[in-house]
């Protein structure tokens, strides 16, 4: 079974659920009209269906190996970059100025959502030039600007982010990668860092660094640390790719899955950079760059969970197993099945249509200057990079178990789906992190965000208590629940907060879902496939978010009342 | 970090939570005295930590592979299957009068568990002539017992089962596999089976299939289906190895996991066999099989998940990321980190005090006659086996989340546990089907075990009032809402249950895992590490039994009311 990128869902959930009219309708985004979003989504549908999803198995079966030196990728990967890069998909919402398409972050979301679907291993590279773009955009000199972001907006080059280091993972602070000034304006950048994703390519014109380092004299911690730009080959006079830098990949890992992404070991040895933003600062142009991409990892999740469902849906049509309570035909007829797959649906809309939300409050932040809509896009982002992967691991997961015993047979490619999501989890802030970002520095403003977000929940509600009075029932009183559970944590210390943020980050997503769910089914009007599988989602899924907010206020104390010889008795 | 057995817990579980103490008295079981369960679980215990353990990776690094129709097993696998064979470790409570210890099943499920946790790949060898032997005792010949059993018993030849066709998976009523009478007695059995486990091993003297298969003029479905024994080498006439069967291996599966457990596609091609019970009675043969197996796979997925544990709390024991609110130690002082880990250590104990309280009752049930005794029995194996495998892939999963980036990197070996338990949900009858034995055939009595097992869980709850009165509370209230749920749930038609059965099934392990937590409380007296850990598992996962209640009464109309062309949409 082959994936097929969902354009008419996206288009839906774009213009009925997650508000993209109103950002069409602001000048800075009046160029996206319905035309070129048909065109934009249809086109990158193409070349999902048919360059990029024959890739995914070959990315798996040949993983991309490091050969003196130079890493070799997968089969095809050449040619399907070239497909991305030339197509002008790389960075569909980068700054017009240096040959961007200026376009919503909703429409990139998208794209990166069926990218992902299509062959994760390979959106990983435009994913993270998208995010250096982002960073530079908002963090570089004019000269920087100049230099690299047509090249990386035209997929010529592409970038990493070279944060972690081995002692240094969700601990950014601990790390120590130096940079050291050369008296010439450049610095002279020293250190390993580990799981660089991409971190190499054969196909490859050059590849640029954001590398994370401290100055000789730098303050301990993340206040002491600055961003350098360090490319693997030192562009020369003309712009070109010329002299090798200090820079090399030590070795790839060995992984559970995206076989296709080489994550490297590199190694810079002082490797000429140029600093990004000022001293001792690198840390925010860090988050511009991790908050475009935490989203877009959510967005993988979505992509990926797509496909999962895709193939197991097709397994399901045409997998004859007894007589089912729809007759004599395949097994998607037997009760069981169909719950597993309309969970899965259901559980994609609510995911997909909460990273578009995510996606268009950014846009609205952008386009409208607004602090209420940045609040609002600060708010969602740990909401769907956590959500959004889990939904993938979850749909990925009850897709091996649609195949039963055929799942657990790697040829049959839907484990491939369950090994490549599972990092998802991990990269860009462990979903943890994610979690204890929502409680600590997203509820730092008092709720303003959660608070405007519940009342359009509520305001859902009211809407559908006429034509679906018992899902606006229930999705009145699980917002009320929200409310309540989120002023007892702004109550809490820090430590209670964190001992319940992940499944508060739950509850939410749950609440969210409903709500996104509802307003499909309203924009439906009246009952129909929608409101079928709202019904769905509120009646299995919504339930919940009440025994997760029952986790999310039970503090830490039980956690550490059990003491460490305890864990280990 | 090597795995330990955990002797110690199984040890306490077994005498204050799952009523070993209650076998023991009976006559059947008088010799399972303290002193012998002590010696059988230290023995265990030092064979899985010295022999097995160790055997763990290689399965993974280097897969059994078939060359020239022979299966070459993974480096170290002959050595570790002899060490279990030799210490009589294959088949604990198979009869004295064959060779057998006879000791109670919940000793030889204790075992299974620690085995499973060492090396899942090679435990399930023994695991499966476990119930070959369970299956021959009760349905086999006097002549087929003298010969086969003794034999068995003592690891010098291994069992499998082959039900799976192509076309007959969960259907198994779907088989093709025919067997002829030969005029002499045997039978000539011609036919592919799937997905056979250790269908062959280059260091077992004979391998003794199980085969269902139709006779000539047998009617369909599940009532024309007989059981054969198809030995490998076809036994001498002193019982040895002999002439080889026509029997083949034709190829091995690639799969996520379990790369050291060699999955056959087997072929027979006019086999000899011997019938096993009556014509067209294979299926009683081959549910005494499953019985027996479906609680030893339960107590596989506990086993990974202690041994996922236990490497997941190694680590974060030494790993540093940033001042924790214990101080400047290591990720165990985190709150979230906290948060998995005790709910994993919470969920292990769980499930793994259902496993040996079915145990328990399986020998009650062997030992008194008692019907009540069998009918929980048979109630509680679709429930350690659905629930022990979900808290396997939980845990697993957890374990790699805990690793962070490095859960991610094969060599690390959490992914691995992932990889390995993924099938233990499908095998032996998908979760899914256990669920709908559950709401189907097993309240079949109207709910008499269900009855009597709430009743337990409300005397739990009554005897908790003083010591831990919230929780209790939270027992009681949980007990009650199940009991309704099953009251509606004996009123549906039998599709509405089905769609529900999943998260029913969820919410019964729930509860019964939230008083088998009390009873381990109460055991305790006063507060300690036990009573923390209930009430960790009380406050933070019971809970869920509400919302999957919520689920398990939606019905199936959500379900078939979103259509086919809905579902693709």
């Amino acid at each position: 079974m082959a994936y097929r990128a969902p354009v008419a869902e996206f288009r839906f959930i774009l213009e009925h659920v997650a508000g993209l009219p109103d950002v069409v309708a602001t000048e800075r985004f009046a160029e996206a009209t319905d035309d070129v979003t048909a065109a934009i989504l249809d086109g990158a549908g193409r070349l999902c269906d048919e360059v990029l999803a024959p890739l995914q198995r070959p990315g798996d079966l040949h993983p991309a190996r490091l050969e003196n030196g130079v890493v070799r990728t997968s089969p095809g990967y050449a040619e399907g970059y070239r497909a991305i890069a030339e197509g002008g998909w790389v960075a569909l919402s980068a700054p017009p100025e240096h040959g961007g398409m200026g376009l919503p972050t909703a429409l990139s979301t998208a794209v990166n959502d069926m990218m992902s679907g299509a062959c994760l291993s390979l959106q990983l590279n435009p994913l993270l030039t998208q995010g250096q773009i982002e960073a530079l955009c908002h963090h570089a000199s004019d000269e920087i600007q100049a230099l690299y972001l047509p090249r990386l907006i035209a997929g010529d080059w592409s970038g990493t982010m070279n944060l972690t280091e081995a002692q240094a993972g969700s601990d950014v602070g601990a790390l120590k990668t130096r940079a050291v000034p050369n008296g010439d304006g450049t610095y002279a950048v020293t250190g390993q860092k580990v799981y660089i994703t991409w971190g190499d390519a054969d196909f490859m014109e050059n590849v640029i660094h954001l590398v994370l380092a401290r100055l000789p004299d730098a303050p301990e911690g993340t206040r002491g640390i600055s961003l350098f730009l360090v490319p693997r080959n030192l562009p020369d006079a003309d712009g070109r790719p010329g002299v090798a830098n200090c820079v090399k990949v030590v070795s790839l890992e060995h992984k559970l899955g995206l076989h296709g992404s080489p994550t490297a070991l590199m190694e810079f040895d002082g490797a000429t950079g140029w600093m990004v933003g000022a001293p001792n600062k690198g840390m925010a142009g860090m988050f511009t760059m991790m908050n475009n991409a935490r989203l877009g990892v959510g967005a993988q999740g979505v992509g990926v969970a797509e496909a999962a469902f895709q193939q197991a849906l097709a397994y399901a049509g045409e997998r004859r197993q007894g007589p089912t309570p729809m007759g004599d035909g395949p097994i998607i007829g037997h009760a069981d099945v169909r719950r597993m797959l309309a969970g899965m649906k259901a559980e994609i809309f609510a995911a997909r249509a909460i990273a578009l939300s995510c996606a268009v409050a950014a846009d609205m932040a952008e386009a409208s200057g607004e602090p209420d809509w940045a609040a609002r896009a600060a708010f969602l982002t740990p909401i769907i990079k956590a959500w959004g992967t889990e939904v993938g691991m979850e749909v990925a997961q009850q897709g091996v178990q649609v195949h039963g015993g055929m799942g657990f047979i790697e040829e049959t490619g839907a484990a491939q789906y369950l090994r490549d999501v599972r990092v998802t989890a991990i990269y860009e802030g462990t979903n943890g992190i994610q979690a204890m970002d929502l409680v600590g520095r997203k509820l730092g403003d008092g709720g303003e965000a959660a608070w405007r977000l519940l009342e359009e929940v509520e305001q859902t509600a009211e809407a559908a208590r006429e034509a679906f009075p018992d899902l606006a029932g229930d999705l009145w009183a699980a917002a009320e629940a929200l409310r309540e559970a989120t002023e007892w944590m702004l109550t809490q210390e820090m430590t209670d907060r964190f001992a319940g943020a992940v499944p508060f980050l739950r509850a939410w997503a749950r609440v969210l879902g409903a709500h996104l769910h509802l307003k499909a089914a309203l924009a439906e009007g009246g009952e129909g496939p929608r409101s079928a599988l709202a019904r769905v989602f509120i009646r299995r899924m919504l339930p919940e978010h009440a025994s997760a907010l029952a986790a999310a206020r039970a503090g830490a104390g039980d956690l550490y009342e059990l003491s460490d010889a305890a864990l280990s008795a």
